[in-house]
């Protein structure tokens, strides 16, 4: 039999067409419907994307504030669902109380796989608008504290880190947290938007998709990369080892975190917008020590690279599991706050699937055994 | 620039490589592990699949004993995960009760998505054996009739039907239904199974991976075809009118339910088993009518085969659904009976692909806009 050639992991193969994100790994930028993060970033706002995500163009004033009422009346969720969330063991990783509760929420609130693109987007924006609730009632509940109700005054961001922290933030956190949300909303064909359309490939409704989505993001080569940074950092110490842990770390080839990626052949551009806002907070604060190391140790990396050739980079985790504890935010938050953002994505994805929608159906190439005989078990 | 050519939806794609099942499309072959359908069938039982499908061989009588003690004590699942099923809104579709209790379970019961293999076997066991209570509880719930406490005399298919009727089934259903939980418990990479194994990719744990895997199953895409079949039972009303009946459908195009398959070029092995399970009950209890309208309207494809040569033969699901109906489960309990089957292959495909695991990550092919100028709100 001639050898088979196929690519593991589907590495290279291109499995669709969108129209939704695109990288220019050269350049190191990243477009949502072709505007670049940095732009974004910096002038626009996370319920802004989410209107960019899901209808493919940027909202006009009554646009946004249509989507802004649905969004934020879309914070209250079903109390019976509230009761579920309880119900949940409070040692459990909240990435699966996340996966449990967005399939519980499409048990109260869904429409069919087949139904109209419309009713699909105003499912998927109460899904997004209800996410701050779910994720922040899940942690409430893991630590054992009070539920805290949504404040409609408040924008996405600032709703969130008020129900998960029971203050109201200050603006500029707010500010902030709102664009790391904008950063981490799309980033095209990762293994859980992948799942999220494979999933709904099938006509599955979109609560199945992003259920199955979220647990794709649990997955340790998925999500969660920016709390190995936070480890790294623990094990490094202090500036004063940086030098001695990543000589260590060069001779035992062992990872720097939140280092590397497929696509970027420069610095990821959102690892240089969130090193800006962490300088921001830790200067404000005094806060420098996680700053000064991640520094000193992206420029021992730059040198290594410039002697090897070979590229590797601070991608987006690199600077985000910092910037997060300065906000306050316990480490086990982090991957569900990437759902928290990614869920715009995700639906976007979907919808833009089943607007021509075709199952995903791979082959599978057998290596294993043919007509074997059945041996009775008393004779095995 | 130059056009891209891929294949939509992966077809014809191979994705990776499986020792676990092929299928022989000429022949009507299908094989677990290299054994055929029709031996199995006829041979093993469900349980001994179940091995089969986790170990890559068919146990001897030790281990096999030592399998059902597991799956056994596995149907007992904990007190708090049958309160959050009570929780579930009793309107919901059983599928999304069966995606959100299987995220739920995780909560209760897990080892890390890097853990041993014999770790993650001994999970996939007791999650295995937890199915047909989950399912029945669901089940019963929906219907408000109080759970059924599992009993551990009986085997797995009788103690599932017994969980779900409350009564003790007849020696020859339970057998009936345990050579349909054999006949559907893989089927290579279908998309659930793609979903189950892009999921597990990430190392996300194995209950996520078949949280998701059953969120693609609910799609009417991809399960749902035996209660589409019945659905056309009903149309068409009764053996009378078959003939009107097809005729329309041919001349307006309407797809036949439950035939064709993209790899099977003859009959599904499956359907032959399925079929002659229905003419044994339909002869004994006298009810022929689903059987008889189901043989005429495969007799009037098979002649219709013979002027077009188009190859469209009864596929696994153009049986099961009135056989279900003949061993009295409701047809909205036929998609959930197919998961409390399909979980040894979906967990049979995570085991194999983390023995040596690779991220699926396809690319997307953009073609979208780039550089778009950001206009100001006020502006648009």
């Amino acid at each position: 039999m001639a050898e088979i050639s196929y690519s593991r992991g589907l590495a290279g193969v291109i499995a669709d067409e969108s129209k939704i994100c695109t990288i220019d790994g050269e350049k190191g930028e990243l477009y949502y419907y072709g505007y670049p993060i940095q732009t974004l970033a910096k002038e626009s706002n996370y319920s802004e994307i989410t209107f960019l995500l899901l209808y493919g163009h940027l909202p006009n004033s009554s646009e946004l504030e249509g989507l802004e009422r649905k969004l934020r009346a879309a914070r209250e969720v079903p109390g019976a669902l509230l009761d579920l969330i309880r119900g949940f063991p409070r040692d459990a990783h909240p990435m699966r109380g996340l996966q449990a509760s967005t399939a519980c929420l499409g048990m109260f609130d869904s429409v069919p796989g087949d139904a109209s693109q419309d009713d699909q987007r105003e499912l998927a924006i109460r899904l997004i608008g209800a996410y701050p609730t779910l994720i922040a009632c899940i942690a409430n509940h893991r630590e054992g504290r009070d539920f805290v109700q949504p404040r409609s005054d408040l924008s996405h961001a600032a709703n969130f880190l008020y129900m998960l922290q029971g203050k109201e933030p200050e603006e500029h956190v707010a500010k902030m947290f709102d664009v790391c949300l904008v950063l981490h909303a799309e980033h095209t064909f990762n293994a859980s938007t992948f799942t999220g359309r494979v999933v709904g490939s099938t006509l599955a409704d979109l609560h199945s998709a992003v259920a199955a989505a979220v647990g794709a993001l649990s997955g340790s080569l998925h999500g969660g990369a920016n709390e190995r940074v936070l480890k790294m950092l623990e094990n490094i110490g202090g500036l004063d080892n940086v030098n001695s842990w990543f000589e260590n770390a060069m001779a035992t080839k062992k990872k720097v975190m939140g280092m590397g990626h497929r696509v970027y052949k420069t610095i990821d551009p959102r690892a240089k917008i969130l090193r800006a806002m962490l300088d921001g907070v830790a200067q404000a604060t005094g806060e420098k020590k996680d700053l000064e190391v991640l520094g000193e140790l992206a420029d021992l990396m730059a040198k290594q690279m410039d002697e090897t050739g070979k590229q590797i980079w601070p991608n987006v985790d690199y600077y985000s599991g910092s910037l997060y504890r300065l906000l306050g935010i316990d480490t086990i938050d982090f991957t569900p706050i990437f759902a928290l953002s990614r869920v715009s994505g995700w639906t976007a994805h979907v919808l833009e699937l089943w607007s021509d929608n075709r199952l995903y159906r791979p082959k599978c190439h057998y290596v294993g055994e043919k007509d074997l005989p059945y041996v009775p078990i008393s004779q095995r």
